[in-house]
């Protein structure tokens, strides 16, 4: 367990120094500054005190209990201090030195050096290559980032400029704050799942708050995401999207980031609250902290103006939520207190209603609130500021209504935050809001995404299921006659199953598809063609020939015996002519299959979170509208559904404008079934099945590889 | 012209009073406070003095020559005002009240006898329904809103508090700000063009900003838009996108805003930046009137650590920026300065390299801006808080940064601006930057917004064409038998043609397509059948069934005679059922179109642009992709080729994975027609050719709607 290590009573400092650039030196400074509740021990062989305090020779020369070293000597020097700090029973260490596997093979082995030694003398490591840890509540802090204020919100962080980011917003916006803050480094010890287990269980953390470039163990931390996310909020920016940004994580801490897609559905999945703006980290995590999520995912808006009220619409509208429709007897009592030029409808616009008296805010407030179909409250625009910009005197009836909001959102049934033109201005409305814990925010577009979230995470609660199972073995339904295709393929050196044999195995687990035959001669061609009704599709069979077409390997429609021998011996030639040295098997020939909808499914084993897989759309269309969803295998029956759901294209499979829909049940069938041979198969490393044909009734498979692990 | 209205040298204030609560007193203290440079004579026939001032019983009665009005009287009393003003010779006048339009009939009947009234006596008016108009440069300010940030962007609002919001935000970040700030008000005579043609023309003028919530004009606007944008960026935020956005830009103005699509394509065609987040609209504005356009569409970012440079090429590639590949020398030169760990790719982290002086920052600045490759430069992170978090010695170091940076950034050949976490905070470095017009964002999502507008208005003043006009002139291309195929309609009392009739049309004027025969009898039916080659589609035509489908009233791939025959009498027998007392007229009977890509055009009047063209993806697809432009009418041949490359679709057309294209050149000629049509015929409201299909080689026309205005 973390507890020693995070909530250290005690702390080493190896690498102490009277240096006052040094690290070892400000560390002291900044525990003692911070007014640190435990005991400081400095280490230094050369020095008898550091800033008024004993320092030791060694680690194991201090008499008392030590809880956790801050080790700030360079990268070398790690391995024999471990092994000290193992004899002193230390529970960890924080490694604050670079110089690790991020610069190649030689930090490589040093790093794995490190390793060794901590687990061999039972100590576990933060980092390295960490900016450090702190912990609030005991005011260690071991960065070096004075006064960060104390909150409620845990820190997980792979970047120690985005730590000191988010440090420093939380100041600007003078509300929440933090727990702890841990820079995981290259998480070469202790993972994010284990932070995060810490933080699940702690009672002081209401929301976790993640920066993620990648991590080395993604299906213990969803499993443990999962877990957490249905107790308290997490919230998490993975950078890394883009190729130039990833060519940036990668340099950084060596950890390569994983593809885009693949993570962010993997994180929705468990229930994580997935930004992609690092400007909304904070505020959200500090409304999330905060404020209740939102149950019906519709809310209410009150606005003091009709810019400000049409602007905040439309913000909500792109994000997703819907503005609540107010009951006839909300808007009789708004009408009541509002000019006649006001808009009662959801958004609310105060039209001047306020000018005279800011605290009809919290009677506009209130009779919103008691709507039921009104899930939360966001309040838009010039509040705490009418003090300020028009007449001293309102700044009275902005506190008494910020005295009311405060009142109301005590009870945390529907959340209340505020977006205002004046959060950097002083305003003691806006302290008040603040004491009560109500958000303030100064960008209103982080305002609605906040909102956005709080009705996310309101309606993943609701949907929550509490069986979900991340971890992935492989499952003996293995079939005989399944090794023996994938053996003979491997006993030839190859690392592609033939199309006929990817379909063989398809078909051995219960794919509804046609494999058709593999003709070494243009008789058996007729012959195997004789025995298909209908035209037949014709394809070249050969381990050196993947791509098919380019070959002109392929024909389509053919009819009957006479076309049948010519297309064989055309396919032949042509397959000679593109690849001379082909290793030509022969020829497959299979039903043609009749028109339907392409969908594709492959799957694949991504670089965090082991096997994953896909389906969308197919055909000409793919690259266009890139209408795919990913999962982590394996996948349930549930799942499966959902997959299919999460298309846009999913109403074409359910029949648009008076079409017939498609077989959605035998595509989850299908889903399930490649999900099967993946777990069945530790061979599998990807699969593609490009394009299956999906009819009313049925589908085909028409396309099938399959590539193993080298 | 409006220069004696925006630059009065002398203002009446037509309301003035003693009772601090009244716009008449707060206009013309904030005049004296803000130290307006002209002359100020308050008229009331009740006063002697005010705050001073000799007051005048009428404003005939100033023995000086007045500019401009500012009336702060009720609605009602405005007529009869502007009679007074136009017999002092007055320019214009600044109409405060509300009451007119937006509260309905009985308002608007108002309006109009003040807009008559004005024009009358000569008298321009701004408003009504607004907060006012402040002139930055002679210090005239007639809103109540005090200090201003005086600056180069000029600011015309449909709101009130926007404005405020805008104003405000230029305030906290300490640069930028305003010419001019006009309140439009419900734009009751001069309009948006008119504002915008004079802010062209005001030399101190470097950007305009605009929110916009619907305009009367819109085609002036654009035009004026058109030849503005070459000289000077304008960024404008069209706010009532969403529904509930929509109906509440409508209560409060008045005006009815447009659909998002619409105007969205239309300024973008003229040049104009458009914004969807108002937090971005000073910003950017900001920028834009600062900095000069990116000229190639590739950047370099140079940040302080990994994590932020990792999240800004995430952004910028999510907003289409390229970052450019630096090259070898450049590379060189980086490393000549930073640590071994540093990345010297792009983007730039100099991992530390600047720690100990952060001077370094514009060394590295000075390389980078030095490659040819690199368009513009946005620095991210830590920069003016070195010497606020890290050591106060380090200051200096970023003082001197920001100087040599000032010095790069005065040459104007490359946008340099700054991402900094210390923005609120007191930092010389940052108030140098600022001093030196470079900007300061402490959002990292803007900052690389505001360099992908840099990148945008850069694209844009490289494909400029002079030639575009937006105004829309009836054409007289109307032919006779197209006239007569019109007039029969109106002559029955439709307002919509048959399809037949709409095919006709649209074949008159050069559509390749086949229109068919229309059948009043079975026998009659099988006669055309046989004039055609292959299959048939037969419809049933009647002016009382629009939606043949749903009164089973079409049969597509009709074979032989006794088919057709059988075929005839089902539909007559189908649309009898469907609707007992409809007008049948008979059957169309035409070919059967080939498979093909589908796709739509349609065209319509549009409340703000008038005529407007659709052109998009068709099919099943439609409602899913919504891959559709829309372009303003008349469209020229660049235009139509310009349509149909803006689809994501037209990678298809142009044909992918080794398909083969579709008629891409037909289908351009096709949307000159529609063009044409729309503007030969002034009757027509509404067209809709969905679905067309599209084959290798010309096009199909399946089916047409055309409807009439009523």
């Amino acid at each position: 367990m973390l507890e020693h290590v995070l909530n250290a009573r005690s702390v080493a400092i190896i690498g102490a120094s009277k240096n006052k650039t040094k690290r070892g030196y400000q560390a002291i400074k900044t525990l003692l500054a911070d007014g640190y509740e435990g005991e400081i021990y400095p280490v230094n062989p050369k020095e008898d005190f550091i800033l008024g305090l004993k320092c030791y020779k060694d680690i194991t020369d201090i008499p008392e209990k030590v809880d956790l070293a801050l080790i700030t000597t360079p990268a070398r020097t790690i391995p024999k201090i471990l092994e000290n700090c193992g004899a002193k029973g230390v529970a960890g260490a924080v490694i604050i030195a670079g110089g690790f596997r991020e610069l190649g093979e030689k930090g490589r082995v040093l790093e794995q050096e490190m390793v060794d030694a901590a687990k061999a003398n039972q100590v576990r490591l933060i980092g390295p290559n960490t900016s450090g840890m702190i912990n609030l509540k005991s005011r260690m802090n071991l960065v070096g980032i004075q006064d960060p204020p104390e909150g409620s919100i845990a820190l997980l962080c792979q970047s120690g400029n985005m730590a000191l980011t988010l440090i420093t917003e939380a100041t600007i916006r003078k509300h929440g704050g933090f727990t702890y803050y841990v820079g995981v480094g290259n998480e070469s010890d202790i993972k994010f799942h284990e932070y995060l287990a810490f933080f699940r269980n702690d009672p002081d953390t209401k929301a976790i708050l993640m920066y993620v470039e990648g991590m080395s163990q993604g299906r213990e931390f969803l499993q443990e995401a999962y877990n957490t996310s249905i107790e308290k909020p997490i919230i998490l920016l993975k950078s890394g999207r883009s190729d130039k940004g990833r060519k940036s994580a990668g340099s950084h801490t060596g950890s390569l980031a994983g593809m885009g897609q693949v993570a962010k559905a993997a994180y929705e999945r468990a229930g994580i609250i997935v930004i992609e703006n690092s400007d909304e980290l904070f505020p959200v995590a500090e409304t999330l902290s905060s404020q209740p999520p939102v149950k019906n995912n519709a809310i209410a808006v009150l606005a003091d103006g009709g810019g400000h009220a049409t602007i905040a619409a439309d913000l909500l509208t792109d994000y997703g939520i819907e503005l609540a429709d107010l009951s006839e007897k909300t808007k009789e009592n708004l009408k009541k207190i509002l000019p006649e030029a006001a808009s009662v409808a959801n958004p609310v616009d105060v039209a001047g209603g306020t000018d005279a008296d800011p605290s009809i805010f919290a009677d506009c407030a209130k009779i919103l609130l008691k709507d039921p179909a009104v899930g939360g409250l966001l309040m838009v625009g010039l509040f705490g500021g009418y003090g300020i910009r028009f007449e001293k005197s309102l700044a009275i009836g902005e506190e008494q209504a910020a005295h009311r909001l405060g009142a109301m959102g005590r009870k945390r049934s529907k959340p209340i935050f505020v977006h205002s033109l004046y959060s950097a201005y002083d305003s003691h409305a806006l302290d008040l809001l603040r004491h009560y814990d109500i958000p303030v925010h100064d960008s209103l577009d982080i305002a609605c995404k906040s909102m956005a979230c709080l009705c996310t995470y309101g309606n993943y609660l609701k949907t929550y299921h509490a069986k979900t199972n991340f971890v992935f073995n492989w499952r003996e339904k293995a079939k005989p006659e399944g090794k023996a295709i994938i053996q003979a393929a491997v006993d030839e050196g190859r690392h592609v199953l033939l199309e006929h044999e990817a379909k063989q195995l398809i078909k051995l687990h219960g794919a509804p598809t046609s494999v058709g035959g593999m003709a070494k001669t243009a008789d058996e061609a007729v012959d195997i063609a004789r025995k298909i009704d209908g035209h037949v599709v014709m394809k070249i069979v050969s381990p050196d020939i993947l791509h098919k077409s380019d070959a002109n390997g392929v024909m389509l429609n053919i009819g009957d015996d006479s076309q049948v021998k010519a297309a064989f011996d055309i396919i032949i030639e042509n397959a000679r002519i593109y690849n001379p040295k082909a290793d030509i098997r022969g020829v497959l020939v299979a039903p043609m299959a009749a028109k339907g909808l392409e969908v594709i499914i492959g799957t694949k084993i991504d670089e965090q979170f082991g096997p994953v897989i896909m389906y969308g759309l197919g055909g000409i269309m793919v690259e266009i509208m890139k209408d795919v969803t990913f999962w982590v295998l394996p996948v349930s029956p549930a799942s499966c559904k959902k997959m299919i759901e999460d298309t846009r294209s999913s109403v074409i499979l359910s029949g648009v404008r008076g079409q017939k829909g498609y077989d959605k049940k035998t595509l989850r069938k299908l889903l399930g079934i490649c999900s099967e041979l993946v777990e069945s198969y530790p061979e599998i490393q990807e699969m593609d099945f490009n394009p299956i044909i999906l009819y009313e009734n049925g589908l085909d498979v028409v396309d099938a590889r399959i590539i193993l692990k080298k």
